[in-house]
């Protein structure tokens, strides 16, 4: 398999990416290659002092879309960026895998403008993996789809199924979808039409409407909204975790200074343990392909953790379980 | 003023309810009243020992709407319950302002389909205060309208900015419509005609969208969102809090009891800082009188601060000042 690094995308570009990309060598094969794609000469700065390692190919892209450039005009005004080329080098099946943790709006626009959708998956959507508190949480869609028909949303819940099934190891997820109320009947039209589907496809492991208060309890492995509502709890969460922990530090710090010392290891570990670098980016499910998206701040443990997930991905046939879970949708929806 | 408390809603009716609203009665003036709505057996139990205090009376309403009782049904089966009797009174003008911490869709039902609208309000939204890491931060809607037109969000942010002037007198407050990111552009249909609408508004302080990272970062104080975004919102927020502050003690506890044990009163007083309750239940905008939903959890104190925030709002003259800041809306809209 080829799995290709956006070596120009993110906070920590290229340093940290390259870094990582490297760590993630561990997880090919002898017969595996890792292709850093971005500009050349950035790229060697960063490799170690004996030269390119064996199984990894460069691929010169000499433009960069820069973190807040508008997506798709910076696809058509920069045809010669890394994540360009990148999509279109996966679209003619150059490459089994692509992760980037640049413009997530630029990576996710090439990847759907140049790839074929795996089998009948009308839209891809995001499925983000989020720490809960009593293990992984795969939510779909986070921001790819803002205005999705009932139909994408139960390929959302089987996408993401066969993801927490496949590359999680999670046997047979519940899947909940998120609304404001546990029953069928509570909901938006969206949610109340999808909710609907949902109960007659056998094809899932629904267990009905989960609240926002539930959805970070265990009550299920994977939860389905819009991409709006998804995004908005994606980044809510990180805004309110991050919040939480400095106020806590805060006070423990003006309580005794001596107990907030002893306590920072703790913070760090409960940091580690729910800090979504871990589960390695968010896969865009439903291209034929395989499209990690990566958190814009990436260290290189996110990108090490990326390649890993890609390995996975590709080593599962994950596409090959989508394509056969998915269920006939009738004409009129 | 009169204001009515349901002796009968919440999770601790009738004796946490009956206590605050007697604890109320401090805020109240010599001519005012607080009136007690439910089965007078059941609240003159937890009257003192003296009887009924002087300013305080009771309207019987021998029927109960439980907590799970569906709320247009249970409406129309038991028509003397505590929450159809208050909306009717308060519909007639004989009261001034109706407080239930019981089931929250029968009561905004109760209030939407008993009571008229301010001005030219076309659908009333529910306003949640939440302790961001700055300050109070007014969100709206939370729940009663989750499908709205652009321009119900808009009025929404008129309704919301008065409250935040005249109850939590916030001075000129900056207005934040919950996206998917900070650019005019990004959204779904309903935010991007709605950030047209605010843009071109000139009685709200428009700062454009806010993500849900920023929403408690102190970027705006009154935060827009359709009801079915602004109730993931508000019940993520309590799920998310609640299970980080547990994670954390449990964590502490394992490296040491003595320290958590002297980690208590910190937790306590983070979480008394950043306790809804403090800010005394959310009050339905938009309806012509003074209702305020309660958390089915409240305690003693939540009640009392509910009366608080009611004498405000018809101390300020809440609903005169919405009337006068809604702008015309368009035919066409």
């Amino acid at each position: 398999m080829r799995i290709a690094v956006d070596a120009m995308g993110g906070d920590h570009a290229p340093e940290e990416i390259v870094r990582g990309a490297l760590d993630g060598l561990a997880f090919l094969g002898e017969n595996d290659e890792l292709v850093l794609v971005g500009r050349e000469d950035d790229i060697r700065r960063f490799l170690p002092e004996s030269g390119l390692p064996p199984r990894v190919r460069i691929i010169h892209a000499p433009e960069v879309i820069e973190m807040d450039d508008s997506p798709v005009e910076a696809l058509k005004a920069k045809r010669n960026s890394s994540l360009g080329v990148m999509a279109k080098l996966a679209s003619e099946k150059q490459l089994d895998a692509v992760i980037s943790a640049g413009n997530t709006g630029a990576f996710v626009a090439a990847c759907q403008l140049k790839m074929r959708t795996v089998g009948s998956v009308q839209r891809p959507g995001i499925a983000v993996v989020l720490p809960s508190f009593s293990g992984p949480l795969t939510v779909c869609d986070v921001g790819a789809n803002v205005a999705p028909k009932p139909t994408h949303l139960l390929q959302y819940a089987q996408m993401a199924s066969a993801y927490a099934e496949c590359v999680l190891k999670i046997k047979n997820p519940r899947v909940g979808l998120i609304s404001i109320g546990g029953e069928d009947i509570k909901g938006n039209p969206l949610v109340k039409r999808t909710n609907e589907l949902m109960r007659k496809d056998t094809s899932i492991r629904f267990i009905g409407n989960v609240e926002g208060r539930e959805v970070f309890s265990g009550a299920c492995e994977v939860a389905v909204s819009d991409g709006f509502v998804g995004n908005v709890v994606l980044k809510l969460t990180e805004g309110l975790a991050t919040g939480l922990l400095r106020i806590i530090s805060r006070e423990v710090h003006q309580l005794s200074p001596e107990m907030a010392q002893r306590l920072e290891p703790v913070f760090q570990e409960i940091w580690r343990k729910h800090d979504y670098s871990e589960y390695g980016g968010a896969p865009l499910l439903g291209v034929d392909g395989t499209c990690i998206i990566c958190h814009g701040s990436s260290d290189h443990r996110a990108i090490k953790n990326a390649v890993r997930i890609s390995v996975e991905f590709i080593r599962t046939e994950l596409n090959k379980v989508i394509a056969s879970r998915l269920t006939e949708i009738p004409d009129d929806e």
